[in-house]
């Protein structure tokens, strides 16, 4: 979120965003003045929580950076990518014959680890990639460049929040392993044939005590060495491999 | 190489880095001018080979810019880390007794990968980085900044070349995995249980022409879709991974 924001093309104005998004535009996120009031701003904030965009509450100092463009307290970063409702995603995976494997990222917001991810994820088969709009980065074009353009090519299911994502996946029969270090499963015990969501979560914290607490399975990876810092896209490989792994042996 | 190499101390003019040599102070790269002579200049170039420390034959305007000091066409980096011979680093892990897990960089010249994949390394167990003097990164302060603290940690061997740390990891009975895409044996189906170096080539032009020919196996990390270009790291920490997995099962 910190680099080339710059980069994604901007709508600016009420009205503008509004027919955006009445015309089905991806927007990545909303910008909105903190006091912006009236109906309009009350329909855009009801389209977005519709769509899963983001919307960031803000002084109009940081509108005014975005744009020298008269904003009437809206700016909005269109998508460089499409998104899908997780719902659509399984269902797509499922009507296709796959077995889904998924990778949800819980709090990783480092666009080059998203981008990384992305590109392992494909390689790997992974289907699609579930990003709750609450602790996720922006897809900024230097996500997509370090994705290798995979970010284009997997499926990208915006979800509200790490809990309603989870309740749709368990709804669809889908087990939910949580990547954590603290736990007696290791990697190459968990069975990562059925259908799966791997959930990794930012190398600081690690997955939400949500995900500690609703996943099927807490899987950690066997190190060797008191040295346990494995960097999330690396992490994210190595799940992805023995799922990988243990499909083609299946 | 194109960043913060700055942030190495220099050692600068022809006596200083003879006696820092003498010293056995660790040096990450010479810089020397292309028309430098002279029997100072001999012995420097003498020791820098016996020490497997990388020259590179510059013009003036390249030393006039890492220094304003008076240079007699010598100037230096001073190593952040230090390195050991291959045989050296072998005999230690084996008096240890460890089984060796090495990893040879090919040409991987980013030093954020080699960083990210010290870190790896010293996750899953490996011992040692081989980094041939001829085709590798400068070590900066932001690859041991990726690393975590791991390239602090890990056996680094700096060897003259590729061929020969091949020469002396088959004169030790090390096998040579080379991560290739184009070959018929998969990751989980190499035996990685025994005494091995994991050879990685740089994403773009892969492993080179002489570990084609001299590895003694060339492994490919099975991938489901047309797309298949995994970064290195996370492609080094698969093949660690899945040999950390082989030798915990054993």
């Amino acid at each position: 979120m910190k680099r080339d924001n710059r980069s994604l093309p901007l709508i600016v104005g009420r009205k503008p965003l509004l027919e955006a998004l009445k015309q089905g535009k991806f927007i990545e996120k909303i910008f909105m003045l903190r006091t912006a009031t009236g109906e309009e701003v009350n329909t855009l904030k009801k389209l977005a929580k519709d769509k899963n965009i983001p919307i960031s509450l803000v002084p109009a100092e940081k509108l005014n950076k975005l744009t020298r463009v008269e904003h009437q307290g809206v700016v909005a970063w269109t998508s460089l990518l499409e998104y899908v409702e997780l719902q659509e995603g399984i269902s797509h995976v499922v009507e296709q014959g796959g077995t889904p494997l998924f990778v949800m990222l819980d709090g990783v917001t480092d666009v080059r680890n998203v981008g990384a991810i992305a590109r392992t994820a494909l390689c790997c088969g992974a289907q699609a990639l579930i990003l709750p709009v609450s602790s996720s980065a922006s897809l900024t074009e230097e996500a997509v460049k370090t994705s290798a353009g995979a970010l284009n090519k997997i499926l990208l299911c915006r979800t509200p929040s790490v809990q309603q994502a989870m309740d749709v996946l368990k709804l669809n029969g889908i087990k939910i392993c949580g990547s954590h270090m603290d736990t007696n499963l290791p990697l190459h015990k968990a069975d990562l044939t059925v259908p799966c969501c791997i959930v990794m979560g930012a190398e600081d914290k690690g997955i939400s005590k949500e995900v500690i607490k609703r996943a099927d399975e807490l899987i950690h990876i066997p190190m060797s060495s008191e040295f346990d810092s494995l960097n999330v896209s690396v992490a994210t490989g190595m799940m992805l491999y023995e799922a990988q792994r243990q499909r083609i042996l299946e």
